[in-house]
Order: C-alpha cells, then structure tokens, then sequence
C-alpha cells in the first residue's frame, strides 16, 4: 500500500458560483495544496527551502485528469486523500480522492483528480525556463 | 470543421505562484471563462437568463483533461481556442487550446485542455440537486 | 466585550505570488470566509437557508479597509479573531485580526480588516438587484 | 493632472459568487492587475526584470481601502482607471476607480479603491524579508 495522507477543506461561500456549487478550479486549487501538504507531511521541506539548499523550485503539473461525481458547497468539509501512484525517471503521478463525510458514516465522492509531476530546477543558462529533474531518491524514499 | 471561437486572456501577476509561473488552476478558470464565452459568442444567452426562461443553470463539468506543454507568466497574453468536439445526448466534449504568440509570428502551445460538460437544472423535488438535461437541439445548432 | 469568534486559515503555495507572499486579495477571501464563519458560530443558518426561509441573500460588502503590517506565506497557520464593533440601523461593522502564532508564544498582528456590510433582499420588483434590509433584531441579538 | 492609464476587465461567470454578483476580492485582483499596468504602461519594466537589474521585488500593499457602490455580474465589461495621488519619500497612494459603460452613454462607478503601496527588496541579511525602499526617482519620474 502507498502512503497516503490526507488534507482537510472548508468549502467556503466565495469557492462557489453562481449555481450555488464550487467553482471547480478550486478542486484544482485544494488537489495542489494536498500535493504538497503530502510532500510536507513526509517530512520533505518545502519548496521555499528545497529551492535554496537543492535549487528545487516544486513540482508543476504536466497533465492532470480529474472527474466530477457530485456537487459541493459552502459550509460543507471536505477531505482529500493522496498518494503516489507511480514513480518514474523523470515523473510521478499523483492520485487525489475528495469526499464528503455522509451524516451516518460513510463518504461520498466528490471527485478524483489524477496528475502526473516532476520536480524542477531553474536552467542554469536560462533562469526562467524550468526544467525537469530525475526524482530525487530521498525524497521518493521519504513518500513511499 | 466545427465552429471555434477565440478568448484573450492577459496573465497577470497574482495568477503566477511563487516559481513565477501561472498557479495552474487558473488554467482551468480561464477553459471555463472561454467555454462559456464560446456559448455566448456563438448566440446563446447568458445562464442567468436562461436559468429564468428555460431553467438552465449552467454547464458543470463532468471530467476535464489537461496536458501542461510550457510555462506563462505575468505580462503575457494568451489565447484560448475553443470548439466543441463531439456532441452526444446529454453531454458534449469541448476542447480549449491555449496558445501564446511567438515573436517573429506563430505560436506555442502553453496546455490544452478537453472537458466533458453537460446542461443542467435544478431538481424539482430537490432545488439543491442538479441534474443533466437533453443537450437542447437548438443550443447545439447554434454551436455546430 | 463583543462576541468574538475564529476562523483558522493555512496559507498554501497556490495563495502566494512570485514575491514568495500571500497574494494580498486572499486576505480578502479569508477574511469573507471569517465574516460568514462568524455568523455560522453565533448561530445563525447559510445563507442558502437564509434566502428560502427570509429572503435574505447574504451581506455584501459597502467597505473595507485593511492595513497590512507583515508578510505571511505557505506552510504558515494564521488565525482571524473577528466581531461586530458596531451595529446600525442597516449596516454593521465587522473587524478581523489576522495573527500568526509566534515560535516561543505570542502572536504576530499580520493584517488587520474593517468592514461595513449590510444583510440584503433581492429587489421584488427587479430580482437582479440587491437591496439593503434593516439589521434584523434576532440575528443581531444571536450575535452580540 | 496626474498621469491615469486605464485597465479593461471582462467579468466571469467563475468570478461571481452564489449571490450571482461579483464575490469582492476579485475587485483587489483587478485593483491588483490595474496597478502593475499603470507601470508597465509608464514605461516601468514588470518586477521580474526589475528584481534582476535593480532587486525591487514589486509593491506590495501597506493598506487598502475600497467602498463599494454598485453590484457587477459576469458578461459585463469594467474600466480600472488609475492614477498615483501621492508621492512620499517611501511609500505612495495609487487610486483605482472601477467603472462600468451605461448604455446610451456614460458610466456608473462599481467600487474606488485607494491603496498605499511601497517598492520593496529583498532584505540581504534575511532574504525572507522584504524592506521598504525609498521611491526611485527616474520610476516616480515616469509615472508623473
């Protein structure tokens, strides 16, 4: 079983349209914070360190895939559950599940995002191009 | 070939995190910014009419996929394309390019995304509940 | 003393800018997110009741005034101390105190907001506009 | 007469709140944006230059005060108009008035926001935290 760590979200009258529902770039908004929350939660520092002490800059999406099964609103709390699926050379893909506790037990899925990341740095000769890195051997040790 | 509309995007400082590149959820706000502007470019009214006139809500998402090709930030424009790919009986695939104008002419691919949407209303029996309508025969023709 | 009420936010990489801090709109966001969690602990129902039960729709905001006096940035837990300095016939004043806890005890003040807010209807005659209410008596009294 | 850019803003749907109007802090976001272009059309490079050439990381806000005076919805079209009211020796007073055209002809004001900002560096014996600087002379002189 991969690691899997969990993060919590109030939903929040302003994360929801005018139907009343989350505006959905905000389930990417909390799958990104559940990413790194992750990562912090395996004991990886965060960016702002890694960036001075390694020049990691974070870990930005290549591709992300997400299904919507049920709305959500505002006052509700959500939970998001992630692991790491997969670990690659150069990429690995992150799973987020989102539900919603259900008075009585139980909880229902609001959606499912899965993304594929590498970390990167800064191309030397470039500063403002970034450029993927193999994933680093520590950090996945510390994630799996 | 399918009707495809255009929608400018200018990307600004507070869309970019702190690797100063666009935070990828706004991404997603601006596929939907287009999509809704290709339903209204193409004739349709805005929800908030046609939630009074027809009980249209909107058109949540059911899945959106996107591939990230290269990094935006602050000061630049962008364009997303947007067309409809496939329409079937209560959901259509629309599809947004986004691309940003390179010097000296053409243009890069910043991500492309592809949604799967469908029309709503509110329950009857229970407002708070949307649910899929028939995709309406004569929003398509306007679309097509 | 004025009922006071918390509201707990943790600044994730997505809420801050390529300065490496918070993007200073989001202030705004928590700060509207602590303003309903304020009426919420005091008892009163969402808004989304509100409007069916007594055609209440929220309570927009006529002003605000924040005066920053420290960055914040991810990984950081910040807390909003918010309360009603003083009630009118149809608007309200809200104050919220961002703090950040410090290492050793205490707290840094990080931003402080001052809000004039009403309780609005929609206009029965043209339901696009929305219309100041008097400060209804049993919400302000849950709420002192 | 100082000198006044203006800055155009199209409304979204994902813009608005469940009240179906304009959910505020997306007027600091636009106030934001209006404030970067007023430099940029001046002549100022965007901060990721200037931190490169000169170390100012941007300007951030000191304190911000907006009133409100009209709800906006999504598929309206706003005008920023800015302008510096004040220099001082380390801070200075940026007005942003958001306007909306009226049919047959002139405007109605949405919301004015007056801000105090400053230009900051990163401080070299604490990379972490920004300090004010005194206002440069040559980028007061292109803005005036």
């Amino acid at each position: 079983m991969p690691r899997t760590t969990t993060h919590s979200v109030q939903v929040e009258f302003g994360d929801c349209d005018p139907a009343g529902i989350v505006f959905f770039p905000n389930f990417s908004r909390w799958m990104d914070a559940a990413s790194l929350s992750f990562f912090m939660q395996c004991g990886v520092p965060p960016w702002r360190e890694l960036v001075k002490t390694r020049g990691i800059v974070g870990t930005p999406l290549l591709e992300i895939n997400t299904r919507f099964k049920q709305a959500a609103t505002y006052g509700q709390r959500l939970t998001v559950e992630t692991h790491v699926s997969e670990w690659r050379a150069r990429t690995f893909t992150q799973v987020h599940r989102v539900t919603r506790a259900r008075d009585g037990g139980g909880a229902d899925l609001i959606c499912e995002g899965t993304e594929v990341r590498a970390f990167v740095h800064r191309d030397p000769e470039d500063p403002d191009r970034l450029r993927a890195l193999p994933v680093p051997d520590d950090i996945r040790a510390l994630c799996e």
